[in-house]
């Protein structure tokens, strides 16, 4: 049986409760559990915007806001109803703006509540999300058995950021189907998503984790401790380029030198989005860069700088996970969708 | 006229005063100018193990070391003497075992101790660690010169960890030449010499500079805002194999992928390394990855990975700028000595 670890619960991510969404915060992970209350959703998108929950856990946190603001406003005329969570929508899509899947979904559920204007909007949001959150946990396992069969027994697997559950997901199908692997995560600075959140979870489901800092992964390829490296992806376009945190291009390259399978796992390629020319890289505020958990790293006076996700090309994508199978780049604008 | 910042001024390294060698604590700098003193040979070894100073620091450190040893047991007979200074240098040059310039230099002092037995070890020890020391100063500014006629007006240099003398020099006297250069610093994890060694001493030195993490410097040499990679070389073998701090291979490949030029400074290619199989890296300990500025990263229960150095294959350097003049890495046999 596999049992995802703790941070990829329903309950990991965010509970909807009375009228208010409590929202996991990763920033404080693992050292303490805490959540941050959030009664509307311009307090969600406060919440995006300043990294309480990241990766995939926006996907959820904005499509439980939507039911959150459909039952909060379930007193205004439909019309005002379905205006009303158009603007919500606007507003949860550009906290984020580089990972798309969130807003698509989004837009899904608002097509849904147009779809179905004789019933109650707060009843087809609740639906649809239901819907779209069933789907994607199928989407997490299937992908998770894709990726699995990528990996042999015995495997040293690198991986950048928190990949969350496709990742997990292929390392405890792998498991299940014994084979031995560990994995090397870099800590992904500035907010330690590899050291704070990948390496707690990958240790709860009983798979052998180190941690090395970010200029490690080429070193780690270069010297033959690493046979496979596997990220998510926060972005894929219909030309197979991969966008996924900072420090992705680094070990990408490594691997296209000598020899190392790149992996990535996509939920959900982007079809709006062709090649690079369309993608929205965010720019986060430098001061994250100079500071290491609230803690500066260097004189107030010197300035960071911060692009938060790393654009790779096509050529050094080994292989892409998707919900269709595990395709080559090339193979995505035909298969992909 | 070029003024160094205080990092590498002579007492921004150590001071010997009265039996005592104080060292520059650079593990809290900028944040606080503290030394560590120490009253013997055992006492600076700890020390450089400790990293209390790093880089070209050991060096400096060591020879006067040396000065306080002879001066500490002038009273022994001249062979005691001899027989003491060889165990000093045995202790200090395994202290730090990946950079042997500083292993070097401290067997030339006791070579000269043994050419002239007839005079007082202590007096000859004083006069070959002087000799050694303007010889490097001589050779920083000699290297700072050659560096600079490969900077062009307008570039912005990337570096990792703190490259000192040479870097400094390079970019110094690039800007007498009229040339407006700006640097980005990979902060350096996991004892970030980048952001607290590097950055603000360009920042003294009045050079823009700003700090990106270490995964971020394929990126930036990916987007086209990196025009010069340069580091300083911990150690550089004969056949023009670099070893430096574990990070450097990441944007070398990077260099050698998008076509910029990576750029080693090095004031002592070692002759008596032929290739990366003569190489000895240190491996420090892991507690020092899951850990920033003494907080932890990660569970206490979660290791880390410590590699120090990075071995770049000759391949992907595109000069070396060694004291001798830059260099094609297969030249150095023939004239890097």
């Amino acid at each position: 049986m596999i049992h995802l670890p703790f941070l990829l619960t329903e309950d990991g991510i965010c509970r909807l409760e009375e009228g208010c969404l409590s929202i996991l915060d990763r920033r404080r992970f693992p050292f303490e559990r805490v959540e941050v209350p959030c009664r509307s959703a311009e307090e969600v998108a406060s919440a995006l915007k300043a990294m309480v929950t990241q990766g995939g856990g926006p996907l959820e946190v904005a499509l439980k806001t939507m039911i959150m603001e459909a039952r909060n406003h379930e007193r205004l005329s439909s019309p005002d109803q379905i205006r009303h969570l158009e603007q919500v929508v606007r507003l949860l899509s550009s906290a984020r703006p580089t990972n798309t899947t969130m807003a698509r979904s989004l837009d899904e559920v608002l097509v849904e509540v147009e779809k179905r204007r004789d019933e109650p909007p707060s009843k087809v949001v609740e639906e649809a999300v239901r819907t779209i959150l069933d789907r994607f946990a199928e989407t997490y396992h299937r992908i998770g058995r894709l990726g699995s069969t990528l990996i042999d027994d015995g495997d040293q697997i690198l991986t950048t950021c928190f990949a969350e559950h496709t990742f997990l997901l292929s390392l405890l199908y792998a498991k299940q189907a014994g084979k031995r692997v560990r994995v090397l995560v870099s800590e992904t600075r500035p907010y330690l998503q590899g050291s704070r959140l990948a390496a707690p979870s990958l240790q709860e489901a009983g798979i052998p984790v180190r941690v090395i800092t970010d200029g490690m992964g080429p070193t780690m390829i270069a010297t033959g401790a690493v046979q496979v490296y596997m990220t998510a992806a926060d972005l894929v376009c219909r030309d197979g380029t991969v966008v996924n945190k900072i420090g992705t291009l680094s070990n990408a390259l490594a691997c296209a030198r000598y020899g190392i399978p790149y992996y990535a796992l996509a939920i959900s390629p982007d079809p709006t989005r062709k090649t690079r020319a369309d993608v929205t890289i965010e720019t986060r505020d430098p001061k994250e860069v100079t500071e290491c958990m609230g803690t500066r790293t260097t004189l107030d006076t010197i300035e960071g700088v911060y692009p938060a996700f790393d654009i790779v090309d096509p050529r050094l994508v080994t292989r892409i996970i998707t919900p269709n199978g595990i395709l080559k780049p090339d193979e995505l604008e035909e298969h992909g969708r």
